[in-house]
């Protein structure tokens, strides 16, 4: 089944301790495209202004990525600007300049209104709750968002919450969404407002999955190099809702295989800039690093004593 | 087979967010044996003033805690004072007052000196190396450490570590001593220098065991009220040396429970001040807490798409 995204395709340029990219390929709509288009089709939405390089989406395209639903305006494309020093968990933002992005107001072109899953990346609530009017009743619907939303938006953000099933969100912006330090008591203040799965994202350090009676953890993989962190959180999204989409099954065992999913995709997106590595990978790869996952956290039964 | 630690044993006056506690029973000796007692006998060598509430230790005799080798010295006890904020990771140490464990030479007895594993609680590195030649050949020795160590005996506990199968250390105290900020990295600069399997605790987040071929993972527990995160990492110790002394097996698949009981026990140790929840509970505790890791990190193989 495919899933429709709605986020940003920017160009980002990107220092960390391991080199530099200018205005390379980003954003949230991106990176998910990228991911997700391993498991199942992918449609985008998004906005790009006239100086974007939209032959350097052609990749995605050839993985079937449906791109009819990005819109050409008249201006500048989005482009951020960050810093990564050794704690490679907190991005330093140099620069962030809207341009076309910030009168983007997301238009569902009619064929994608029907998509049975929807992923809402990281843009202002309001526009989310307007994607929702415009998809007709999808099977799943997720959504991310980041701490500038949650200050300036928050009301917003607590009505979608009331229309979405999984909301992704990293453990600094779920305290500051719910006031609560200890993650399990985030989530389930959540969880008591809409979302029947929350996914709190912890970096490096791995990422729960809480639902009303269940929680599931999934490590980060431990990478000798990591070498740009950015689109992490996305590329996870694109894995974890991709996976769902391509099974099309719902059940509390296809979900924790989601979060596993989205870690591979996470730990494969952070050893390139850009999406290059995700671009690279193959179904191989992905066996691959799944099973080094599995091995990650497997101990047998034990006897007893 | 028994468990000889040599550690510290003291008075912690601990604050923190849920409330305070004045001069109880800790060290990581102490932690170390509550913890180790559930799964096997414990040889406990350390030093007290004659100030110490020795009858305090009474229920960890009554668990199977030799304290013949707890020497009683004339001065005042080791005291810790130390306070928890919202960041329950990290300790801020308000006053040590180390006393007659400032002249601490450890003495093993003569009845200990074969027991088959040994845990070098965190002390002066030249104290754990004249412990070291104080025993008959251990079938296993761990040591853990800690940032004062790394800086002020760096060269003696880089002879230790030739010494030792297994060194415990947190993911701070690992990147300061390896001098590499990845942890993968890290574990291979230790395992080059002795130890076959390093453990990097993370606190909330969890613990890696790396070995030369092998990496494995076990969250921490995610506990809704984690109380006093003091002893922590020696009950982890304790639980995973006691583990694998009661069934004698050195071999991957034990070691890989060792470290879910070690999480299993560290997971305990914070849900009350001092040793008491370690007091508290028992073996049905011990066995429910390990299903629920293994709940929380379980997914059924994929089948193919």
């Amino acid at each position: 089944m495919s899933v429709l995204v709605v986020g940003s395709v920017a160009l980002d340029s990107v220092e960390t301790p391991f080199g530099k990219a200018d205005e390379v390929i980003g954003g949230s709509g991106t990176f998910f495209a990228a991911s997700a288009s391993h498991f199942t089709p992918v449609q985008l939405v998004g906005v790009v202004g006239n100086d974007y390089p939209v032959d350097k989406l052609e990749p995605l395209r050839a993985r079937h990525v449906d791109l009819s639903g990005l819109e050409r305006a008249e201006g500048e494309s989005f482009r951020w600007r960050g810093r990564y020093r050794h704690d490679l968990n907190a991005a330093e933002t140099l620069e962030t300049r809207l341009g076309v992005f910030s009168q983007f107001r997301p238009k569902i072109p009619q064929a994608f209104r029907q998509a049975p899953f929807v992923f809402l990346a990281n843009i202002d609530p309001r526009l989310q709750l307007e994607v929702l009017k415009q998809v007709e009743r999808p099977r799943l619907v997720a959504c991310d968002t980041m701490n500038f939303w949650i200050e300036s938006r928050r009301s917003d953000l607590i009505e979608l919450m009331k229309h979405v099933d999984v909301l992704l969100l990293n453990d600094g912006e779920a305290r500051q969404l719910t006031e609560h330090n200890n993650l399990v008591k985030a989530a389930r203040w959540i969880l008591d407002r809409g979302p029947k799965y929350v996914v709190i994202k912890k970096g490096e350090h791995g990422a729960f999955m809480f639902t009303a009676s269940t929680v599931f953890f999934a490590p980060a993989y431990p990478l000798e190099d990591v070498f740009d962190p950015t689109g992490a959180g996305d590329s996870f999204a694109g894995g974890f809702i991709g996976y769902l989409a391509q099974r099309g099954k719902l059940d509390e065992a296809h979900f924790r295989r989601a979060v596993v999913y989205g870690s591979t995709m996470g730990s494969f997106a952070v050893e390139r800039f850009s999406i290059q590595r995700l671009l690279e990978i193959g179904p191989d790869d992905i066996r691959k690093r799944l099973d080094a996952f599995r091995q990650l956290v497997a101990f047998e039964e034990d006897m007893p004593a």
